[in-house]
């Protein structure tokens, strides 16, 4: 998400960051319903290999392998007063949409749109209409409604009978932690700040507690539960620790998530979405209320991601009665980690 | 030293932060050459805990034992646009010098004092008129021309042997280290910024080379180099990790250096001088060019500083042929490490 317009949200408290959560709700769905029915080819997921919850869509979508029904524009790690843009393509335009700023596509369907112009988002491609931004309906629809094109082996990450356990365990994860840390790094006072950091690092204990015998945070397999965690702990220590303040310790300090960090990053579909290098510009290029010489910190050392997590004595079948997705196609290639 | 009228230093080249190291150089010597002889309670040195570079001569003046000849103010954390203020005393008055601001010492000796008011300076209490802010010369002094008042079993931080040696390893530590992270957090562009924490990390490489065979910086006892080395690493974590974005690796990741630190934190006269919260309130709070929130982070833990570091098993002798201080008296006491 992100928003390019209203960066830093909205208060509702003196000090406290509000993330403003009106997103556009249609959905593209098996059947239709909101006129947008699931098809091949016809939609365009824009997204950003910077932003977290953009980086959702980029794993879920790699994990069931649509990529041949659902291709993908790329924005840029840092965007303009008004809207994430392409600048990341030849003449600054997505060779798709023709468009240079993702804006376009919302003005398109919406002349007025009057909220943040949000990664990820889904364009319709014949009218160059954004369909939807709701960044947490994406994925879960990706796994229910787009089943149609999942490769043969898509795992099951959000499976009927753990479907209350996923979404509890997620709205946990979303209020203390993804959203967590940005309510560390954006509050306006020190109470503030105070309140949502100890949130944070006591959610980051209760998941410590919950992996220590369980490979992963719902049942034996990967669900959408880790892809939401996951994205928020792999930008801990290159961003939250230090830009957002999140440093009671670093995540290579806390042993558990970070095994379970490590385990995730190097299964396929997870790590090959990360790109530290837009992660970092990103954030200290953007937030400049809290980073105003936009300075990119060199660290941390991010070798450490490769190394052996032990994970497998936990148990746990990553993909279930499914397999690993193939490596990314060349266009959509991370560099390597060496040299984020 | 920390300057209250121009804090981040003055512009060479683009971006690259330069200290002003012109200071008083009058010297205050056993043989008065300078008109400021050694005298037991004639002058008052004025500190801030949260300075690193003050924080030198209050572990030196314990080392040695020199407080009944040589007296206490200090400053808050926080310093206003003029001067650093004496906020935390009653009636905000330094009670000797009976003065708000240490900026008052300076204009009763140099009426147009030109340059940024800096701690630690010796004040001549009889005139109330500053002798010297020369901050890397106070402290050999205490150890050359102080020698009438030393305690009992006070070591010998600068021996005559070792003082090429000595001054070498200062220098480096000086450039790279002292003021190196200086260099990275007030970097005004990224090039400068990249060859500060190049440096700033060869050298903590070169140190950590250094010290794992030997449990002191130069000789088998505790010198001037180690007081030097010690104040930058103690506010490591605390603040230049994140606020001045040196974030190769913490200090609590650097194994060698993080024991040598500990041994030094545990040995009476170091730790005995830390305040970890006036430390974190000044950095964060008076640099609102970098955190413009002027929010102090909560983190990281502090308790490991005070785990066993296993050092003894190299050797050296900690005071030499002297003995460890005794506990500071009441008045001088910081809080506890728990507390910070």
């Amino acid at each position: 998400m992100t928003k390019a317009a209203s960066e830093a949200g909205s208060y509702v408290e003196p000090g406290e960051f509000k993330r403003d959560t009106n997103y556009i709700t249609t959905r593209i769905t098996a059947d239709g319903r909101d006129g947008y029915p699931v098809r091949a080819g016809r939609y365009r997921l824009v997204a950003a290999r910077a932003c977290p919850w953009a980086n959702r869509t980029l794993i879920v979508r790699r994990l069931l392998g649509l990529e041949d029904a659902l291709s993908l524009g790329l924005c840029g790690p840092t965007h303009d007063k008004l809207s994430w843009t392409f600048d990341l393509d030849p003449d600054g335009l997505d060779p798709v949409l023709r468009i240079p700023r993702l804006r376009d596509a919302y003005l398109a369907r919406f002349p007025d749109y009057p909220r943040g112009i949000t990664v990820p988002a889904i364009v319709d491609v014949p009218t160059g209409q954004v369909v939807t931004n709701d960044y947490a309906r994406i994925t879960l629809d990706f796994s229910t409604e787009w089943t149609a094109f999942h490769r043969e082996g898509a795992p099951q990450l959000y499976p009927e009978p753990l479907r209350a356990e996923i979404d509890e365990v997620a709205l946990a994860i979303f209020r203390d932690v993804n959203n967590g840390v940005y309510r560390c790094g954006f509050a306006g006072a020190q109470d503030a700040y105070d309140a949502a950091y100890d949130r944070l690092f006591a959610r980051l204990d209760w998941l410590t507690e919950r992996l220590t015998t369980q490979r992963y945070l719902v049942g034996d397999t990967i669900t959408e539960a880790d892809v939401r965690l996951f994205t928020t702990l792999v930008r801990f220590d290159p961003v939250y620790h230090g830009h957002f303040k999140c440093n009671r310790s670093k995540l290579s300090e806390m042993p558990v998530l970070w095994a379970y960090a490590r385990d995730l990053f190097q299964t396929p579909g997870f790590g090959d979405t990360i790109d530290f290098g837009q992660i970092k510009t990103h954030y200290y290029a953007v937030h400049t209320d809290i980073n105003p010489t936009k300075i990119v910190p060199k660290g941390p050392d991010l070798a450490d991601w490769l190394t052996p997590h032990g994970r497998e004595e936990l148990g746990g079948r990553p993909f279930g009665d499914g397999t690993p997705p193939p490596p990314p196609r060349p266009a959509e290639q991370v560099p390597p980690l060496v040299e984020a």
